[in-house]
């Protein structure tokens, strides 16, 4: 059992197919013989870090239960290929392989894309404590699979969902009546196991939530400057997190601040898409 | 009954509500009370074509059966907005559009994201015959969602998936041992109701294809010369679909060879993320 | 991967698993032991066009996925068989056999029926160039697998649903105000990839159809003097598809009037029940 | 709640929608504007004994879940109709109701004639004590919703399926070792609410079967002279269910050997199919 | 096949793994390297009837479908086992036994309960001829293993569900009239399959009962001379079942009074929690 | 949107609905009039903490969900109940009522119990500032709903599953290698809002835990003594949560130890069965 949510992976790819290949692929049907073999590649066809194999090999699996397919695997999730470079070749019923390309190609793009930007932007990071992380703006129903290619391509995940974490954002604290009681309410209600982070705009609110005996804070859409003011009075004592108005270009300065976490909605929202192909060998 | 694919949206957004709220927002849950009313604001933080506006809606009434929200709606999708413009008021029970906002602004900045950039490269195409049309290069799960999309933003769909339409392409033709071969095969499987279209990459196949009685090329990669005389040669006689390495400058240039339709995977898996905010108000 | 609907039977053999064995197949579990062994022989009991193999032997597979059963297939999908004529034998636990025996056989059974009409109407039309072509009037839940089960009876599919066709009918050209206006909404909303049919009840509507640019008419309940004159002045310039009252005596004389293609909803809601039987062997 | 299985037909009805509607109804999308509105009339088109109508109506409700339709309901289930009668007229959006309308036509067409066989067939035995019941020789995934047709038409149930009552056949009495013995295992393992029912070929398994305590026998393929003798001497001191070769001619005859049920797979596997058109209204 | 319900087993794990695992088992992620293999022993922690052996082995097969893990297998269920017995021993990759060990556990503890009490229970009925069985009053969503749990303790099954069974209670028959009104009911709509049981409160009830027909009679919160009074008038002419307010203690003096069966939901509800532990062996 | 975790019960109730009601409540079917009306009386007859109203209500609305019912509620979930007191009142249709009654019975008894020990369990904690907690030695499939009735009970929760807390035990550790080393890839691997638990069985294993960084210890199996030794070197510098053989007598022995929290099994898997009735009122 590796890594790679498989049960999640499933869900997704089983309505992929079921969109993709309906009712049947009448082209690959009506045009291929039942019993022809091939074999085909898939190659990058542009940089990327690679992320999403066993989603891609999974896709035929469940499109055709009964067939044996055989692989041959170079690469595999956490490499960095250049354009041309060969990532595995399959060999097996060339209706199989016809019909689920797309599904395979859409899946696997998508990953290795969010995983690409995620180690172009973990690059910036490399020689600093900080650490990259992901956000909850993420694409409906893949957020599983995109969290996974953002821990392959380097960076490291938020909380996965609204239950596996507390942050009290500004509507929270309004509820509540203050900083302070928003953070007694989770603390009394939520497990033990979680910790207490508050959405914080100015050093005032910093100071309110240190207070309240939060474990984080996200410092939003703060400058650098004042990101740095916020490490001088409170790095040590409570994990702070830079969010908001994040690109690659900016994040050495950030981190240079000294900042614990940097959060980016850009890793999976706005992932570059990679290009690859699976190209059909001739006899 | 709009031209929403409200059975689709409802899987992505169960689904995505899964995914997010899980085994409870415990945030919410533990900073604000059962009965807190509010009213909370949706407003386009960056221009856009927006999309989706019933997706959103749902996600409330799925997250929360029981609850009575109340609506005014002041856009509609396929507006043009302005960033600054309000798009909707809602006013409910507080933790109801606490916990459902992430959801529903994904889904909406998604396709939000889809019909904007669709209706900017639309622009190029303004006073010509030529369609802007979509592929199978869609996010998994969400084809049916991102396909209205494309409309809202002025463009059309190529075919749903596998089983609406014939598309062969050179393995097919390799298994089936020639074009003409190839097409006959199809023409005596699919339904009458299905087209039969053909990727050539060069003028002597599409002269095979159009011999075979292809009702459709796909011009593949090919340049602004080739297909000018693909056009000549061919135009009003067989569909001619150009597709492969488009971009917004370069489409009022292919436009200009006379073709009619050209796809790009690029609407649906390269779209520039649109910004919502979804705000509550002071009381 | 063949052309049989593996995804949709699965999903109606999961159904009607469901509905029979439910909590327990208590007769066998309490008079057969559990590791008893048995063979049966699966019989034709009436002449037929058998269709479904695939289907009834995953039965098993799912009811017991940890059994292993041995089969012996002497004939496949296609195959006309006499009363009597031997299909497959399989051996292996006998609870298995016993329980699963009356899904296997009710889905076999209404596939062949369905293949074995469609094989006697298709006689009819052999020395002609008139397909025969099934409808939407299928069994709910049942519409890939008789679909499949009319091609293996030598007929051909219409449209898979609402999503892979336009087929413009009387209250749509109402809607629309014209036969014109409704084609022109359809070409301009639908893929490329697919076809515009009109449903039309005399030659006037004929006419504006063709006019319109439709690629196909159905003539609906025409009597064989007005397909003649259907075929006279339109064969060759759009696809003509009778449709009404079919009957297999009716059939030679329709296509005698030339027309493309004739569509029975008969061959799905009519089919006479054919009949098999699953003989366990004596030791 | 009225005895229509409505869990059951909601499985039903999404898994034909779903095969029907798929990614989008195109023709209606296409041509008729959102906000028409139309009223159809459902009619009989040929004599039938109505059932299924809470399945049509419901058709229209999970297709389209926030559309107000108004019904004028004119019959209701296990009334007999005319060619021509009247059943409802609904009226709302025209997009919803030519969307939902062949699923809904399928549903009621399929009930509606396992239903009209039935009270066929039922009528022969009107003045005598013998029970018309069906078997699980039903259509894969339709099982609740044709035993519900049955009783509309006057007939009784058999078993629902494997799990309410134990019928013990040839294979079984084999594996048991003998029909006392088989009797006596389901006796122990069986709850004791569920009947034991055994098939007899000839009168000597009867004897035995009656000796061995079972409540019921079910006599196979035996001629009406055999009934008779098996009435005279077992009538009254078990139940005695007369099964194989059944036909509506044949019927009164074998209810007069005294028979206390009759079952017949062609209630539900043979049932010729009714006609019902939905037309709409003109303006 | 054996008689472990396989496929409501299999919906119930699915729903724990996904309730458990969730988003991943992030110490076991974190901590444990991919490719650590471990063996792991199960062992009784108190004395207990074992139920469940294949659903606890199922929780690995669900959770991580391409796993090879080696059992070795020492006891079955049914087996009566002291505090400190080896169950088994799995060997194999140790990410996979860690996440699966607290859903396998949880199941098999449960079954294992069930099965302890009633295996304790049964003891008191060893040398009578009544019968202990089981109610509804199950777990919501596990019925069907704690009657397979209760099979292996050696009592019985009362009816599965709703569907299997009539039990006509005080409202039924206040709703019908009467007892005699609400047999003939039941006799005329329920399968000859199945029996026809009324529960009485007291001896003139119980001889309306066997007057209008009933096969058993629920003999409701009596106390022991009433029920050996019922059993005097009664016995051997209608099934007697004794049920309310039952004890391990007072289980031999109702079996005394010679009742066919007494009915306890303290089987399913009230089972003491057995102990069992997963522990791995040292390298 | 209160508490109460609505998706998973709705799961949980469509799953009792079918394996109870299943083809059909051939009782109530049978003897009571579809239309008849009814009103009938949710009672305490044992001692309890009310929890799971809202589900109670939700099994009428998903088995016949066009069905108005009208309901009296005099309790709400917290509520501690003596035997005799009336809890709601309902009126509608009888055959609605009757058919649901066990199923919301056997949800609400369930949640109810555990409700009903963890109030008494915390009354012994009542003036110290030791926390109930409870595991995830929960009923499979009713996790979410279980918890639910912890915090009814007004215990707080443990982690939800494997996902929302990292909790390393002895396995982890010796495949780290060590505690520390355990911790740290915790640290590295897990989203910063979680917290690191580490289970320990001793002084030496909570110092290394302790100066690994963990922000928790479960002390597994520690008497009094060595409870209170922990929380004089750590108490206030790591959470301290005492586990293992927790009774209700021993709890505020423990407590006066000085832990912060005390986790315990027995609070769902060994509550005792609380007891109500939903009696039907007299005309």
């Amino acid at each position: 059992m590796n890594d790679f949510p498989l049960m999640a992976a499933d869900r997704v790819i089983m309505a992929a197919l079921e969109e993709d290949v309906g009712t049947g692929d009448i082209t690959t049907l009506s045009t291929v013989a039942s019993d022809t073999c091939a074999t085909a590649r898939l190659v990058a066809k542009s940089p990327l870090r690679l992320a999403g194999l066993d989603g891609f090999m999974r896709v035929f699996a469940l499109l055709a239960p009964g067939d044996e397919l055989t692989w041959e695997v170079f690469k595999r999730d956490g490499d960095d290929l250049e354009a041309g470079e060969k990532i595995l070749a399959v060999s097996g019923n060339a209706r199989t392989l016809l019909t689920g390309e797309r599904v395979a190609l859409n899946l696997l793009g998508k990953l290795s894309s969010v995983a690409t930007i995620t180690a172009a932007w973990s690059r910036q990071l490399k020689s600093t404590d900080t650490k990259l992380i992901d956000t909850r703006k993420t694409t409906p129903g893949l957020r599983a699979l995109e969290k996974y290619a953002v821990r392959i391509g380097g960076g490291a995940n938020h909380r996965a969902g609204l239950f596996d974490g507390v942050l009290i954002k500004e509507n929270h604290i309004r509820a509540a009546g203050s900083i302070a009681k928003a953070v007694a309410g989770a603390r009394s209600y939520a497990p033990h196991t979680v910790n207490i982070e508050v959405e914080v705009t100015d050093l005032g609110e910093l100071e309110e939530a240190y207070r309240a005996g939060a474990n984080a804070v996200l410092l939003d859409n703060m400058d650098d400057a004042m990101l740095e003011r916020a490490v001088q009075r409170y790095g040590g004592k409570i994990t702070l997190e830079a969010s908001g108005n994040m690109s690659e270009e900016r994040l050495a300065g950030v981190a240079a601040t000294g900042v614990d976490l940097i959060s980016a909605g850009a890793l999976t929202h706005s992932a570059p898409c990679v290009d690859l192909s699976f190209l059909f060998e001739q006899d």
